[in-house]
Order: structure tokens, then sequence, then C-alpha cells
């Protein structure tokens, strides 16, 4: 290791899935020397040999347990709906003190799938890198994609602070801002701000692909006008994004239940031809996009 | 003059209203010396005074009538709840020969509202530059809104060839690309591509500010998972879209119809844990990002 390099925060890391953000952590541990090994495991051998290629993986395997055995880091980084199988895979293997944490966008389900097939003497911290893009696949990471986004753990009550701070400063070494939160309220906070919009994303396009051809060649032609964001929205992961809402269904179903109620409100007063209706909630919602853009999300 | 300049293609252009479209079409038409005269009328003194101010007015009035007169060209940038009020006021004054054209998101309702209106020796040209921002009224606008982007004419049958021709050049040269369409289909298509989208964007911020005060702030916080998309979206001038909606109301209506078959379908597969249904639903969605992003619309 190179003098100016800083310390590893650990000696050896085990990515269980190297998708988008695997990929992308492994390249902010490779830029800032974050640990000595990359242990990286997958489901085919194509996705290990592009993580080879790439210089993201020190060692390649497409079992899971050999990638965690020996690793004082074990980051599940697949589709949430693996996650109870990766949990039973390496508990047997996991070296005692070892961290496991994870970066779906679903938490309580973690503390749930998770959390009871470890070992006693190993430390569970739930994480969600609040980034994305909507591509997908080891190829597609790049370091700066956490940068300036926040992180939240959602570690459960009375566990280890060392753990957390050591996953949390992985996170800071990222270019994140740490938030520490409740699982049950990071689910419902995700529902509206990413579950919803991109079930609503996908619903809108697949309406779209169901109009007459020569109708949705035309879509495709002027998507400028606004239905192209949601295009992109809904070309995310489809076995990630299957995932999360089946792992926040109740946070999700509730939510939907009021977006419909509100959508039923808007269409009667459009086929009524309420304008006072629509202007009150246009209006509204300008609120909170300028609270968006003051908080410099933008 | 200058030699170097092109020749104009209108000596008075009229702008019934300068929000963002107007006034980036100004813009162009300085930039460009696409007329020799631009009169701006509106319903405020102070819109007047800014338009003055930034330059792009040659005459300024708060009376459509008295910037209409004379004019070769009149262009209604106001809502389209303004149109037939317009078309009111300025028809004893057009002069013969004149064009009237708009710049309006749904089409069949300016050869309805506006049509009927005009002296016969008047050339409607109903017109749809598909381009836009977040951001209205006239310090909104910029020269460049429209390069690249497609200008939908749709001329009712018979209408004088010269004058289609002459609004097809005058946004040519604003940089887009024109299309002549049917009006009934026009509408279809931008229900689908620009108004559904707006209107469920509303709607899911609209649903965001009914949340608890603390987990509104926390919304905010945590917008860019999708959420922020829809922010912008529904942050676009609610009485333009106000009478967008109601313009275009059987459209929106048919296709409100559809989409909400189509949510609450992935609605039940959540709820009853069907994976398969939200996996082919999420999948074909892809292709229809394809389609875009070969379209070269990104």
């Amino acid at each position: 290791m190179a003098a100016d390099q800083p310390t590893p925060l650990f000696e050896r890391i085990a990515l269980i899935g190297i998708g988008l953000i695997g990929s992308s952590l492994a390249h902010v541990a490779r830029r800032d020397g974050l640990c000595n090994h990359i242990a990286v495991s997958a489901r085919t051998q194509r996705t290990l040999d592009t993580a080879r290629r790439l210089g993201l993986a020190d060692s390649v395997t497409l079992d899971a347990a050999e990638a965690a055995a020996g690793a004082d880091l074990v980051m599940i980084c697949t589709p949430m709906g693996a996650y109870e199988a990766v949990a039973r895979a390496i508990a047997p293997v996991l070296k005692p003190g070892c961290i496991v944490s994870d970066v779906g966008s679903v938490k309580q389900s973690v503390i749930r799938d998770v959390g009871p097939r470890l070992p006693e003497d190993v430390h569970l911290v739930p994480a969600h890198p609040v980034a994305g893009t909507e591509h997908s696949g080891p190829e597609a990471g790049f370091p700066e994609l956490f940068q300036g986004r926040w992180c939240i753990l959602t570690p459960a009550e009375g566990t280890e602070p060392d753990a957390v701070e050591r996953i949390a400063e992985l996170w800071r070494r990222a270019g994140m801002t740490i938030e520490i939160m409740d699982a049950n309220h990071h689910d419902r906070v995700l529902a509206i701000t990413s579950h919803l919009p991109h079930l609503i994303a996908y619903t809108i396009v697949g309406t779209a692909t169901d109009l007459a051809e020569n109708l949705k060649q035309e879509v495709v032609k002027y998507s400028a006008g606004g239905f192209r964001d949601f295009t992109r929205i809904a070309a995310s992961d489809p076995v990630m994004w299957r995932d999360i809402f089946l792992a926040n269904r109740e946070a999700i179903l509730e939510l939907l239940g009021q977006f419909s109620e509100d959508l039923t409100a808007l269409r009667r007063a459009i086929r009524r031809g309420e304008g006072d209706i629509l202007m009150d909630v246009f209006t509204h919602t300008r609120e909170i996009r300028r609270g968006v853009v003051e908080a410099e999300q933008d």
C-alpha cells in the first residue's frame, strides 16, 4: 500500500452480488484503498468475468459462502428476494465479529429475512445508500455514484456501536452523508419518495405499451413532453424492483390506496369541468417542489 | 436591417400572452430578425413591463385587440382557457390575409374555440411546439428552448398552404422539425406523452403534501430516489395545466381509465405476492425505453 493511502477500513470485503451498487462500491474501495481484498460472488460466471476484467475483484466465486468465509465485511448487493437464501448460505462460515450489511431499498425485511439466520457473534447493520441510475449490472458502476447522497442506516436496537460506525465510515468515504433511522420509518419514507414513483412510472409506460402500434411509435417520437422521464424510471432493473415491491408490500399498498383516491378526485374534477379543484391541487404541489429545490437535492 | 440578416418572415407579429413559450419565441424573433415589430399584449402591466425590460416587445398593451390590429401574424400564447375570449376580442380588428396561430398543447379545442370566431379572410394554423420547462413567465424564456424539438401543426383541411408553410418556416427558424397531423390524433398522442404524465405527477406530489409534517420533511430530503422527477413535472404552471386537462378532457379520461385498470392489476399482484406478473410488466416497459433512447429524444 502506498504511504499516502488511508488505512484500510476492512481487511477483506465480500460483495454478494455485483450490480450497479456493488460495482460502484468496489470502484470506491479500489480508488480509496478501503480494503486489501475484494471477494465477489455472483450467480453467473459471466458477471464474475466482467468483475475481474474491470479490476473490481481479487477473488471470484459462484458460491456466496466461499466469498463470505473469512471476510470482516459481507455486503449483500443482490436483489432483495435473494436475501434469505444468501443469509442461510453464508451463516455457517461467517467469521466471529464480522459485519453483515446490505444496500437494499427496504429495511424491515432485512431485519426479518437476514437477522434471525446470523450467528450471535456477527453484527447486522442494514444500510440503504440512496443512489442509483436506470442502468444495471457490473459495467454500470462508477465511483461517483454515491457522492453527495444520503445513506440511511437502520441498525436494530442494541447493535454494537463500533459496527454501525464502521459501516457509516465506509459510506462517508464514498461521499455520502449518514442518517440513522428506524427501519419501519425508513420504509414508509422510501415508499413515497421512491417505490410509489417507480410503480407509477412502470404502470404508465405499461399502459403505453398496450396502445395500437401506430400510436406507440408516435409516443416514442414525442416523448419529450413528460413521458420520457417516466420511461427512464421504468427502465430500472425489473428483478430488483419486483423484490422491492414485494418486500415493502404493506407501506406501498397503503400509499397506493391514498394515491388512487387522490387520482379519482382529480379524474372526477376533470370530468365535471371543476377547474378550481385542479388549481388547488396544482398550486399546492409547487410548494413541495420549492422544498426540494431548497434542499439542494436538484 | 443589417445586410447579413435573413428577410423577415413577418412585418408585425402580435404575441397575445408572453409566458415561457411566447417570450422564448420573441427571443428567437429578435435573434434571427424574423419580424420588424413585436406587439405584445398581456393581462398585467407587470408582465408588459418585464417584456419591455427584456427587449422582447416593440409595443405593449393590455388590450389583445390593440396588439392584433395590423399584425400579419397573431400568435396566441395564453393558457388555453382564454382562447375563446381572445378570439372574440381580436376577430373584429384582424387584417385580411392575417395568420392566427397558437402554441397550446391541445389542438381540437383550438379549432372548436377559435376557428368559428375568425373572419373568413384570416388563416388559422394551430401549432404545438413540443418544448417546455417547469418554469413559467416572460423571464423564463430563452431562444434555445425549441432547438431540436418537434413542432406539430394541425391545420384544418382546406387551409391555405402558404399560411401553413409560413408557420412551419417560423418554427424551423426556431430550430424545430415540423410534423403535420390531424388534430384529433395529436390530442390522443399528447394525452399519453404529456398530459397523463403531468396529471399523475401532480397526483403523486399531491398525495405527498397530505402526509404528516415530519414525514413530509423527509420526503423532501430523500427525494432523489424518483420522487424528485415528479416534483419537477408537478411544478409546471397550474393555470396552463388546468386548461389543458379541461381542453383535452375526453382523451385524458379514456386514458385514465386504462391507467387505473393497469394500476389496479399491479396492486393486486403486489398484494397477492405474484412476482411473475410484476416481472412481465417491468420487462416490457424496458422496450419502450429502448425506443425512446434510440429515437434520440434523450
